[in-house]
């Protein structure tokens, strides 16, 4: 057999060693494919940023290889990202329907619908993207019309599983398609690329017919109103939600944007069957006896401008929790979360609902059981666990180990990594640009390191602006110096305390003036130090100090 | 009986609605009595803020009343509030040995040991504080010598639990008074005050000794070194872990602050028994071979200053983490800690450790049927939940109920609510004022909420700051106007931006000097609205905005 020149090459710009902004590339030779290009939300310490994107410069310095970007499904991790990649990489886009709808509505938000190619995508398309010939396979997750993509290149046949769970009574009718999974298997994987989020946990991860089990329970149960919040995009949860209000002869009304909007284009992309007299306007609760009735709401992450969040709080305009209402948080707190959502049980309580917090969830991911069956019908020879933090990696790969793949042929994918298959090999070999863009309202970008640190320097003790007006002629002060702080201190109750401070700048300007020191750096590196130690020895708080300097 | 003018009343002013600053206050005529004096941690919106303390005014109010301060346990969230509580409310304060012990470094560290009275309580002892005779018994709890206190009053006997579970196999080898608390229901309970933390959790709370056996098991079947984190207040969990390390042959080293702290004054009071020959100077652990070396640290809270922390980053002075090392967080994440956990989880794996963090732990806090067992045991008329946020609360409440108390006669309090008891009845009966005091470097609630609302704005999009000197005389601008950002944009990539919003200040100044504006509120406002609004037009952010005139 001749020997290949070239190599596949397998890198993740974003969703290894972190939970979010997924994307897979995919190279041999000149052509690349994408697999998803989601965002993230921002860390605690990224103060003020509202999404993170994967840095793309790997792309950009490729652009004209790049032959299109291929989505497993619509979750904001794996579709948020793409306003952003399509700006400066105009490439055609291929997912299922509701995939290409959800992504549809967000290009329109951004003014790209226009501009996009948008290329559906189902069970039998194959598509030829350069030297790549990519096919679709369903699997289950908590959102409809998800799958993962079988790619052929000249190295051999790659499994990229995106997100997913084994159901086997899904609600749609349409298990994981097991048959094509082993089929894949039969003809021989060389690598199978796949989801780490549940490896932690031992067992299987429950169907989702079990949460609508749950849910018809309570609202057969209920005595008054119940309103329920649960994950927006999670179709077959509202499906079943939908249907035991159905079956118990109450009404549904939809309240929070997000729910509302993906109930509209679910329904209308025929992946939600709603019947027609069901649903009632928000406006039109109160007509309807509180037995009769089911409210579907946005906020069971405890987010704080959501519809439950903001009746808990008693300030949602159309609906005010009543005792005698039963709450339901149809879900789990996503890690990080957790307080948000039990201060928006506790406000509940209060308000003097009867909640329930716990037990109608399931995961959309697969869990220890789950993740070794993908690994024994696809039967790869390499593989790399993805999507995940590190631990999650890890564990996955050990249980890669334990049915069988040979640990020199795992590969544990950090950002940017490349992991290059020829020949039969696999290597890792080096490292591409990768990383993390933060947006900050419409700057992409621009907010780094260095005004993250002035925020976090801000928010712990405040500022303190002290300003002073020299003469141009003399160096002498003209006016000030002036002491303004924000954040630091209340300033009603610390007059002495800034009174003092304003003196010693004083003091210390006229001394080094006197002395002839005009540079103005040195000016202010003297008023910050001796201003700062001041301001230590007294409140122990370390406030940003910025000395101003003008000159008239 | 003649009726008695006087009431009691029990009012919680911390651990209530929320978990930590635990107080709670009997008053009887004049004679007041306080139970604990914690503190708690800041709230992820209390920027910059250390922590969080009681509001006393109503005991500073009653300052000639308060007869004493009776404190359940050594943990923060009931000793940590107590040094600024005596520096204006100096009385006598009742605990425990151990507890004692922890308080008296507590007031060494802010220069109040000498003029405390420290009484010691036992089993044994019998307090008269004004008219209450308040006896101890001792309880389980996650750090030795806890107990609550049996606090008989005219109006009857009420039972404050403080924090328990019941634990048969304690590893101090002293359970829970289960008799003297049966003596009290059979006497005739008139209140029980109860520990609400683990309401939700069904069954019982596993002994402390559960996790010594699993500890012992990795001790045994690890290959190379371990380090161990867990909280080091847990003394019972320190000594498993030091007698498993005995066994197995193993030197311990102590790190972190708190860690080495608690274990001398345990050891010292007799709480710790170790071996001479056990423990080994951190500096010393090279000289042993790996596995015979047991590290004990701090960090299992993720904590960033902590030993393990530091560690997992390859930033600790004296250990780093080397392939073949086990480390085990005998540990749960608290409710908000779980993100910096898991980062230091992922840290330690990428550093080749094997990591451990499930399974090795067990609450202090007694789950569902402990807590009916105290109730059965106490069989007290009245309930008061306490210990624990609303949810807590309230299911705890209606365990109270399921095991017969009349839910007349439950009371869930928040903060400041007095409940009063006499002549056989109770009711809510007003409230005293209570809350929250913050604690920001020296200074003692002089942040409030205003200041707060500063540093959260400025952590969001940073501050411009606009600078302009006025002629004394004309009005018109001698200097500037200058803006200087921080936290707002890149400065170096952002020139353009800042020019124009420049320009912008300069025109509405000047034109508003030459309409004879001269109010300097009215220039600030004006200069506050045009850039602010420019500025979310180019960036959609919104920096605070400092306009400062100067005059010369």
């Amino acid at each position: 057999m001749a020997r290949k020149r070239q190599k596949l090459s397998i890198t993740s710009l974003g969703g290894v060693g972190e939970i979010g902004k997924n994307m897979t590339v995919y190279r041999y030779g000149d052509d690349i494919i994408v697999i998803d290009a989601g965002l993230k939300f921002p860390e605690e310490e990224m103060l003020g940023i509202d999404v993170v994107i994967p840095d793309i410069t790997y792309l950009l310095e490729n652009k004209d290889k790049v032959r299109g970007i291929f989505v497993t499904h619509g979750h904001e991790d794996h579709i948020g990202g793409l306003p952003y990649v399509l700006k400066s990489l105009n490439v055609p886009v291929y997912g299922t329907r509701l995939t290409l709808g959800l992504i549809e509505a967000k290009l329109k938000e951004h003014g790209l619908a226009d501009s996009t190619k948008l290329n559906q995508m189902d069970g039998d398309t194959v598509v030829q993207a350069g030297v790549f010939r990519v096919s679709f396979f369903y699997v289950n997750h908590s959102i409809p019309d998800t799958g993962g993509f079988a790619i052929e290149t000249p190295e051999g046949l790659v499994v990229h599983t995106g997100d997913f769970k084994f159901d086997h009574t899904p609600v749609d009718g349409r298990p994981a398609d097991l048959h094509k999974l082993a089929s894949y298997g039969d003809r021989g994987v060389l690598a199978l690329v796949a989801d780490s989020t549940n490896a932690e946990r031992e067992g299987y991860t429950p169907s989702e017919r079990v949460v609508g089990a749950r849910i018809d329970e309570i609202v057969m149960q209920a005595p008054g109103r119940i309103i329920l919040a649960t994950f927006a995009s999670n179709i077959h949860r509202l499906q079943q939600v939908v249907e035991s209000a159905e079956r118990h002869g109450r009404k549904v009304a939809v309240v929070g944007r997000s729910m509302v909007n993906n109930m509209q284009i679910a329904a209308q992309l025929g992946y939600l069957q709603v019947q027609p007299a069901t649903l009632i306007d928000a406006d039109d609760i109160g007509k309807f006896p509180p037995e009769k009735v089911l409210i579907l709401s946005t906020g069971s992450q405890g987010e704080p401008m959501s519809a439950l969040t903001r009746m808990a709080r008693g300030a949602h305009r159309k609906i005010e929790i009543m005792p005698g209402d039963t709450v339901v948080l149809a879900s789990s707190p996503i890690p990080g979360n957790e307080k948000y959502v039990f201060r928006t049980i506790d406000q509940l309580f209060r308000a003097g609902a009867n909640v329930i917090y716990r037990g109608v969830h399931a995961s959309g991911h697969g869990s220890q059981e789950e993740l070794k069956l993908m690994l024994n019908l696809t039967r790869p020879q390499f593989f790399l666990p993805v999507h995940g933090e590190f631990r999650m990696q890890k564990t996955h790969a050990e249980l890669a180990q334990s049915v069988g793949v040979d640990p020199e042929n795992i590969f544990i994918l950090g950002l940017g990594d490349v992991v290059e298959f020829g020949n039969g090999r696999a290597a890792v070999a080096g490292r591409v640009t990768a990383g993390t863009v933060m947006i900050d309202g419409l700057g992409v970008g621009d907010v780094g390191n260095i005004v993250l640190r002035d925020r976090k320097l801000l928010s712990q003790d405040g500022i303190l602006v002290v300003v002073v007006t020299l003469s141009k002629e003399t160096g002498r002060i003209l006016s000030g110096p002036d002491i303004i702080s924000r954040g630091f201190v209340y300033v009603r109750e610390s007059e002495a305390l800034l009174d003092e401070a304003t003196k010693l700048v004083e003091a210390t300007l006229t001394r080094l003036v006197s002395d002839n020191v005009s540079e103005w750096s040195s000016l202010k590196t003297a008023v910050r130090d001796t201003l700062g130690r001041y301001l230590y020895e007294q409140t122990r708080r370390r406030p940003m100090i910025l000395p101003i300097i003008m000159e008239a």
